[in-house]
């Protein structure tokens, strides 16, 4: 007599009902377990990776479900109609000298841009703001979607409050927050907490990136690429700035956005991108001596 | 006598171990669910959102722990000395007048630019390519790592290869992956997968982000809003282009990072963000009747 038939076999027959159901439990876990592992980070336009170093090389894009099970019924009107016209584009040629003097004389220019701490309170014209945003607003986007606010403020109960805001946070961040290393990394900066220039320059830039629209049937419109594209409308503001004589210090508050949002009364489908203020140096102002990268080192030619 | 002591009891005693088994089952699948649900997303420096807008409005950075454990000993060495010097920043003011006319003239210069998707096959000088990078490395960076590299093919033959990768993704991008929504979105454009001026244009110019440099023992330095501070430095690369007389097409190449990084023998720590032909436009060129939006539509003063 062995085992098998004197214990195993009874023991089955007696527990059948149990034995299916403990089978039955395995089957659901294993099944709820799978549905609910993350998937491998995958890129979709307009994410990108963390700022620490992605180890592996994964760039690909998936196709979404939604997307691609979604009927034709389902889609969103067209942005533009079918029938857009296409325009001959107008454009005057320079000569090889002329260009080669002006990308030099353009680049000389820029190169005198510094990044600024210290400003002086001297107000700076509407017209001029208007005329730097206007410049940002020709950037190119996915989709032409233009998914960018500017909100300048001049205020200075309003500059008051975003400056109390931003060093509440940036406090925690030197302190707390961002380690060490960030700390370190900006100490010869001299960099801290404290953002005077928030409420010395006559105006604070605040750059709103928009994630989608809103369709008058309550439905979204992704913006593709939209935090690049705000980017890129930055740096044009970047270069109106310093081509009409003023200065601004480029800034990513942490963690301040929705705080300045709500306070700026800015709808759910914007995000802070970057605060910059705007105005004239101060009399005595300073920048850090720094070196920019030779040629050499930012540009290949293939 | 009841259902309980008649059938349950004598049920539960004789299968006492089987529901024991079960009940653990349980536990341990209940304790897998919860281990490998997705954290909920936090933001960190550098990183954003994915395309589609986050319901939540999280944009809080929470400490890394990595940072926050280290010793001083484990710190990278700083970026710069510690006595760094501040130097006084040299400025020269413009009136009033002369700011309103240079935003002015400066708004109009850019608002003539448009991506264009016909180029002619005339030479580009070297020079003001040049010159055009070393305006885009002007830019500001996350604590100034200038964290970018400006790839700039010429030869034919690569630019065939460069076409050849993007046309091959940019077919799938159209008929699979992408979804009807991308598709119906980009339809009025007129844009296909053929993009014959990656081989007509004298120039493509291949931007890469930086996540990180290496230093000489090995470590790694991460770079603080890399892509944000790449994306700036190529809006101020648009504002060179234009500037210059010249024209591009300011593009993201889905899913072909890896493929062009290998193609151009970049290192790890470099990611694509954009790829722009660089040249004049053909002599019948065209683009599609955009307008922009009007300046209240982008701007909000407080």
């Amino acid at each position: 007599m062995s085992f098998t038939t004197n214990y195993l076999v009874p023991f089955l027959a007696d527990n059948a009902f149990l034995l299916v159901i403990t089978f039955l439990v395995m089957l659901l876990a294993r099944h709820l377990l799978r549905s609910t592992t993350p998937p491998p980070p995958v890129a979709t336009p307009g994410s990108n990776k963390n700022m620490r170093a992605s180890k592996t090389d994964t760039e690909r894009v998936e196709p979404e479900d939604d997307d691609n099970n979604e009927d034709e019924e389902d889609l969103l009107p067209p942005i533009w109609p079918d029938d857009l016209k296409q325009i001959p584009y107008i454009h005057t040629r320079l000569t090889v000298e002329e260009s080669e003097k002006k990308s030099l004389q353009f680049y000389n220019q820029m190169n005198a841009r510094r990044s600024v701490r210290f400003f002086s309170s001297d107000p700076v014209s509407r017209t001029v703001v208007e005329n730097i945003i206007r410049t940002a607003g020709t950037g190119p986007s996915g989709a032409h979607t233009e998914p960018w606010t500017f909100v300048a403020v001049c205020d200075p109960d309003v500059k008051l409050q975003i400056r109390d805001i931003v060093e509440a946070e940036e406090e925690i961040n030197y302190t707390k927050r961002m380690g060490k290393q960030w700390v370190a990394d900006l100490k010869a900066l001299k960099t801290t907490w404290v953002k005077e220039y928030l409420t010395e320059a006559p105006w604070v830039l605040l750059v709103f990136k928009q994630a989608y629209s809103t369709l008058p049937d309550g439905r979204k419109r992704t913006h593709y690429y939209h935090e690049i594209s705000t980017a890129l409308a930055s740096g044009l503001l970047l270069a109106a700035i310093q081509y009409a004589g003023l200065v601004t210090l480029t800034s990513t508050p942490l963690n301040c956005g929705p705080a300045l949002r709500s306070l700026l009364d800015r709808p759910q489908n914007e995000k802070l991108l970057l605060l910059l203020p705007l105005g004239y140096p101060s009399a005595t102002a300073t920048v850090p001596s720094l070196k920019r990268k030779p040629l050499e080192d930012i540009m290949v030619v293939v």
